[in-house]
């Protein structure tokens, strides 16, 4: 099930621009504390690293990823999700339309 | 003052992309039933039209802006807004580092 909207947030309101804008977020506070961001990627391939782990769900479009240590390009729609460990890293490969997502720190 | 967070809001979870990417934004309800949106823009030139009237707050950053039948470009800054009429145009002009905005319907 696709998250279309998240609600009794606290947002930041200066966006978190990487890559020149091919990535872009803001940065929330949900109701309970816990802090999260939403964002989007642009058409493109791009490499991030973590330092908490965290959880890529997908709000629309898609993308394929690939964890550190491993070869295979992996999709992920709206509505599906996929983790990434603390201090690794994970390429995300985007074509046509941009994949929004919301990133949870795990 | 600058706005470095909004309350309470709910935020749409698909990010609205403009112009390739040049202009991101997200949209939000805030807690009395008001829409907006938090949004950036990355350096260059772009030109938007309205709907509805439309106060650009600057919340990081700055821009130069010129409203349509108006020759001059005006700076504005973190923590100044600027109105745009209902059914208009502007150019917003960004050099540097993004601009980061919260647009407001009035």
């Amino acid at each position: 099930m696709t998250t279309l909207t998240l609600d009794n947030v606290s947002v930041s309101t200066k966006a978190n621009v990487y890559f020149d804008g091919k990535c872009v977020s803001h940065s929330l506070v949900l109701a309970d504390g816990r802090k999260c961001s939403v964002g989007v990627i642009m058409p493109g391939t791009l490499s991030f690293g973590t330092a908490a782990a965290e959880i890529m769900e997908c709000s629309s479009g898609a993308c394929e990823y690939r964890l550190a240590g491993t070869e295979e390009w992996v999709r992920s729609a709206a509505g599906e999700q996929f983790s990434v460990p603390a201090n690794s890293k994970f390429d995300i490969r985007v074509t046509g339309e941009p994949y929004s997502y919301i990133c949870h720190y795990a």
